[in-house]
């Protein structure tokens, strides 16, 4: 252990090595409820790549487990340390290299967060379209370990097709570069789509590459209230079915809708059991087209209210519910947020299924989410000092999942597996597809050194 | 060798088993020219996924490589034959299995060409954006081996960005199910982007499931003449400076004009030593807008001349010269199709760079392409009969990819490697690249029995 340390106080300058137990302790947990964490040994804040090389083939060679670290600002416990591991922290590789405005690409270091990013590139008449709820306090280093997504991936996608290429440290220190910064390219496997959403199990990105889309119009907002999660579940599969393109479609259930009244003081109807918040961003006459397709639909699948925003600033007030909907569900207890993605044509029948698990288990559970496509995140409130309550709020997260595979969807629409959901992805996947992760971790990782036990274990 | 026939007797339909020399004879080649081709045992064409598990697992059984096929429309020499090997075609497994229009997705056998998914979705008022040049004549399973590209990438994306799940028959006969049904899903590592573009040597798929769009608006189309490649070239950067939204950008140099002049007798300017032409289909104004500002950039960038059309079968018949061109060139002679993608910043200089290696090398280069995203085809035109000129051919084709290096591209935009740039991948993308390569080949298919010597060796 000393000896590990000695070593890496040898190739790193002093400031890229934290050894200081206190200053350790910040460095253990991510964002996840419910998983345990180790004490690592020590904490490289690396600065260059070159650091990471140095870490990853000094803690390989002492049989030590490496742990790569964004912002913690994740949901599922992929950055959580490990017992006697060594972290590697990225959050000081925080510089843009480089806004290529006729490619349109970004070439950036991983500890940049991504808002700092998404607001650089507008400024150039660009547009970085994955926008986590976490974006002012993530990284997109983290975005890309996690394949991360956002409020509008619905017109847009998520993160992994946005990487042209990436800058990765493998498992034996070796520099590995994927990818392009042409728009298309098909030399060779897509390494780079492997790397993405491997929560640092196959190697560490230490730069990316990011595609970029001209600006957005200005958005049309709209939004929906209806006494039933049932008749949103419907008018959304409407919506779809319609083809108009939203660059958002969110919802909130009735126990949401409830605690941001309380929370924002927003006086949003009692009687709403759902709220829809539709956005599109077409621009002119067909923006405003989109959105009053959307009131239209709405009002004919029996919506008690619609509210059209008359411009940007009234769209904003109305986001603004979505946006406080978890501070204001965690003024109600501890939270423990889940993510599940359904077909969207079964969303009314998940949105069911949850309502039933909460009085089943007698446990508080908030429902929001990506309506458009079908990513939602049933969030459930319990007291974490009552162990009862505690074990039902386990519980009801686990039916969830069970309740999402059943109707045909995925346990993780965006926030990853890491430690909390490794048994569930088993289940989800099945023993062939695991042994296939098992045997791509083996080849690119064969003594287990990169975050072992996160994803598959 | 007749063990081998008389195993896959044994479990397979008569009809699912060629044996017959001269039948085998027209499954040894793709569309890729100057790629040997061996002969293979025999050809299985499987009606069912069970056919490819029987047929893998004899054949990895009795240590006999084992090729996949498609439609053979590939041009890197991928589908070719090895000697002694086993083909096992796919072509007979074209059945569509479920279209779903709220989740917007297909579920589709991997045999069913690309024109015919496209338009069976398009009645159900979908749209799946993949569009090869080939669409008529090549097959999905194809589209997906080699994670094929088209026209309307530009604005669509290509192959993989709609490919939500699949099933593979690995190496060793397991089914593997990637992926899922839901827009979103981010659990585990991203087999399905993995086995997109392996051109057959990690699994071979038996069924996709494919993500879907609403169908698009009619598209406004307008084309513009330059009379030097480079002004046409510096007109596109400001085409995707202006951040309009285009479906298609398409451009021909002056040798193609001409070739499709002689051949579809189409009267365009003999001075046009470029011909750009442009689509929009944001529908209504936005797309006569969009259609506007193109005109007028193509003007202040000096087009000699720019011709919008008034309606949709006016903008085919400007499309119709772009559609021509490869078969107007091959009117002139053997013709060998290159597939480079360049940075949209470096076309000019791509352009010219193209006219010095046809002057240098003393041979005819028609340069066409995708011009939106950079990716171009220039096409060397020569005497097949003719060994001098065949090698100045084949030294015309390297000397384009190493162009296209220099600028910062890559050397196969949507074709694929095959047999046919596996020398020049290893340029491409290093030794740490190649290495990780040979690593989830030796994990997936550590026999070497899957399509062995494509893509990498």
């Amino acid at each position: 252990m000393n000896d590990l340390v000695e070593r890496l106080r040898q190739v790193l300058p002093p400031e890229a090595l934290v050894t200081d137990q206190d200053r350790i302790q910040s460095y253990r947990y991510d964002r996840a409820m419910f998983c345990p964490a180790g004490e690592p040994i020590a904490v490289v804040l690396a600065r260059e790549t070159a650091h990471v090389v140095a870490a990853v083939k000094i803690a390989a060679d002492a049989g030590v487990p490496v742990v790569p670290q964004g912002a913690r600002s994740g949901l599922s416990g992929a950055a959580n340390a490990i017992e006697g591991c060594l972290v590697i922290s990225l959050e000081k590789m925080d510089k843009i290299l480089e806004i290529e405005t006729v490619d349109r690409y970004v070439v950036t270091q991983p500890g940049v967060f991504n808002a700092v990013l998404s607001r650089a590139v507008a400024e150039q008449g660009l547009f970085y379209p994955p926008d986590p709820s976490s974006w002012e306090f993530c990284s997109i280093g983290g975005n890309l370990s996690t394949n991360s997504g956002g409020l509008c991936c619905v017109k847009y996608g998520v993160t992994t097709d946005y990487v042209l290429g990436l800058e990765v440290v493998l498992a034996d220190g070796q520099v590995l570069r994927t990818g392009r910064r042409t728009v298309k390219g098909v030399a060779g496997y897509d390494l780079t789509k492997l790397i993405v959403g491997s929560e640092g199990t196959l190697g560490i990105i230490t730069e990316a590459t990011l595609a970029l889309r001209p600006e957005a119009a200005r958005p049309r907002t709209m939004a929906a209230l209806f006494d039933s999660g049932r008749t949103a579940g419907e008018a959304i599969v409407e919506i779809i079915r319609s083809g108009v393109s939203l660059s958002l479609l969110e919802i909130m259930d009735r126990t949401t809708i409830m605690a941001v009244n309380s929370y924002k003081r927003m006086d949003l109807p009692t009687e709403a059991a759902a709220m829809l918040i539709a956005q599109s961003d077409a621009g002119g006459e067909a923006g405003a087209a989109d959105v009053a397709t959307v009131a239209k639909l709405c009002r004919q699948y029996g919506a008690i209210e619609c509210i059209e925003a008359d411009d940007p600033a009234e769209g904003e007030l109305l986001l603004e519910a979505r946006r406080a909907a978890l501070v204001a569900l965690d003024q109600l207890g501890t939270t423990m947020i889940d993510d599940v993605c359904v077909p969207r044509s079964r969303l009314a029948d998940f949105i069911s299924a949850v309502e039933q698990i909460s009085l089943d288990l007698d446990i508080t559970i908030g429902v929001l989410g990506h309506a458009g496509d079908g990513n939602m995140h049933p969030t459930v409130v319990f007291d974490a000092e009552d162990p009862d309550q505690a074990a039902r709020a386990q519980a009801a997260f686990d039916k969830v999942m069970e309740v999402g595979l059943e109707l045909g969807g995925t346990i993780t629409g965006e926030h990853g597996i890491g430690m909390l959901k490794r048994d569930w992805l088993v289940e989800e996947i099945g023993p062939v597809a695991v042994s296939v992760h098992r045997a791509i971790k083996a080849a690119l990782d064969p003594k287990n050194v990169l975050n072992p036990g996160k994803v598959v274990s």
